[in-house]
């Protein structure tokens, strides 16, 4: 579209898919490793997309980043939510104090949080910029998507543009950049833009979240189909979804998940909502997909729906459904592993460890 | 059995399991962690697994190690793995030198690697016991079970025993001891372990394991028929299939993991194998399965029925079969964040931040 900013244009079509030659070359190396060829699975693919994304076949698993947005949303007024708006503010303020779960277990993974603001409605007084976080609200949150667009198009825009200037400013080129995010009434805004993208009926997509009662996930079903059926007509193209049903935070996301992988970063994502920004990603620049990793299967419905719109499996199965990056957090210490493998194991060769004794050496290749 | 070695009745008699008052008390800490009630999933039963165990509601999630146990088999003549048998004692070397995936995998997690020798055929010269290695052969690899019992009964009482007394030295008491194996042939010797001890037909728990050919596998599986028809008849008690059809590492893994489970550590299962000697040492002592935790589901079909007879789910789907505790050590990093969890997250009070809006608090209570 015409409106589309020029600069932004520009930057989306940096994004480069990873190397296969390098994940190939990795695969060689993997193979020569003293284990059973093959035998670490998942971890050997990881350890193959790194190398791709990095155009190494000594890749690094970090150093690792958890970018967690913030934003309200619209929609909150619904009671589609167990908890109060004001609670999308007080959790940035945890997060700059480190005492969320997010901060423990970043900590654990000697992962790094920043925090960016795109749009919350009430934050506490005295938080300052600062190294950690990045105040940049679009507007004090969406305005309500049954009653109209959540944003207008240039909003859109703008959003997609922070995250993708915050990637620039934090992302350490080649590295790991985890995203998350945080804003009451958020999955209701993910289920409708993960209806729209995916086309998949609206109560496919919609679940508890948090943990919203009967009511509420009744009346989050009624939003989500209604505003499915309120914007559905004259949309020119994915910017008209966003824009109509979107969050700033999850925007800015998909924005920020651009970014990192226009600096050849891993991009890992964490439940539903960040999958929802994955998926934005992926639609507004195909190239991205292959930089990205899915962290865990969470618990909400819609989740596995985007998952499987990116083709992406995911490697953790605990139940989780609190979001604000700790999915994804839990995941680093295993894409560091993915790394380490390749760079620090013996070969058989330097070990002095016999092969397979099959003549035809089958279980070397890959 | 009235030749069961009193001493070894008796060390097994004071495994204790869990106390879920203690599980009780940190979930009631959880529920006041800033986070809707229950959304980190398994990473909160895990925290709270770590609780009843060490008797606390602020429970460590670690120091961690990992006992890699090594031994041969006679039925590894059988042609039933891609590598020959010398391959056993180059890979104890190979982790004595900090080559092999296990170490990797150990020094990411910040975890000790120790190995045991409870009968390795072809051991390289020059390997001195250390801190990190003990040599305690049973026998330079156990019997070929096609022809007679793998081991005597004292044998194998000698296996368990020998691993319960590596626990008493190597365990940090309220700690995370992880197990793994190596031995060429043993997933031949686990297979009937778990036919054994679980009912389940032969071949439904016959897999390739680190990647033996189709010829090596058809017969694998007629071992693991011929040894469980051969072995069936005059069998008086769980000893009597240890002995008959087990493996020295096995049997000391399930003793090593008794010992763990007694200094009130979590033991961390591994794959197939590692899993078996799960299952015998639940066998032996019902109580040390709440000190149990699954880490990983693997690719070997028995994985799945020896994890199904134990009721443990795991946390990683990573499609791993090397053993040697690689899945284990991957999970480790998990485990430490869910102790992290209950020692160092913000409650709402603390923090100021509002808890569910609905009235009934419901999504406060677990």
């Amino acid at each position: 579209m015409s409106d589309i900013p020029e600069a932004l244009r520009a930057a989306i079509a940096t994004v480069e898919p990873p190397d296969p030659a390098w994940a190939a070359r990795a695969g060689d190396r993997q193979a020569r490793l003293t284990m059973p060829a093959g035998s670490l699975g998942r971890l050997l693919e990881i350890g193959r997309q790194l190398a791709a994304i990095q155009r190494t076949d000594r890749p690094s698993g970090g150093p690792a980043l958890i970018a967690v947005f913030a934003a309200d949303h619209g929609v909150a007024v619904e009671g589609v939510s167990a908890f109060p708006a004001e609670v999308t503010g007080q959790m940035v303020a945890n997060y700059l104090r480190g005492g969320a779960a997010v901060n423990v277990l970043a900590r654990r993974a000697g992962a790094t949080v920043r925090v960016a603001d795109l749009g919350v409605a009430h934050l506490p007084r005295g938080l300052a910029e600062s190294i950690a976080f990045a105040s940049r609200p679009i507007r004090r949150g969406t305005s309500h998507f049954l009653e109209g667009p959540a944003m207008s198009r240039a909003e859109a825009f703008q959003a997609v543009s922070t995250g993708w200037e915050l990637a620039g400013s934090w992302v350490v080129p080649a590295s790991v950049a985890a995203i998350g995010e945080m804003g009451i009434g958020n999955s209701t805004t993910a289920a409708a833009l993960a209806a729209a993208l995916t086309g998949s009926p609206p109560d496919r997509v919609v679940g508890r979240g948090t943990g919203v009662d009967d009511r509420g996930f009744l009346r989050k079903r009624e939003v989500v189909v209604a505003a499915l059926a309120r914007h559905a007509a004259g949309i020119a193209d994915v910017w008209d979804w966003l824009a109509r049903v979107g969050g700033f935070e999850i925007l800015g996301l998909a924005g920020f998940a651009l970014g990192a992988a226009a600096r050849r970063s891993l991009v890992v994502l964490d439940g539903f909502i960040s999958t929802v920004a994955g998926l934005i990603a992926a639609r507004l620049c195909p190239a991205a997909v292959g930089s990205m990793l899915a962290s865990h299967q969470g618990t909400e419905p819609g989740h596995r729906i985007v998952l499987d719109a990116l083709g992406l499996s995911p490697i953790l199965d605990l139940d989780l459904r609190l979001g604000e990056g700790t999915g994804a957090a839990l995941a680093l210490p295993i894409i560091a592993s993915a790394g380490d493998i390749l760079r620090d194991m013996a070969t058989f060769d330097a070990a002095g460890v016999s092969g397979p004794s099959d003549a035809d050496q089958r279980f070397l290749s890959s």
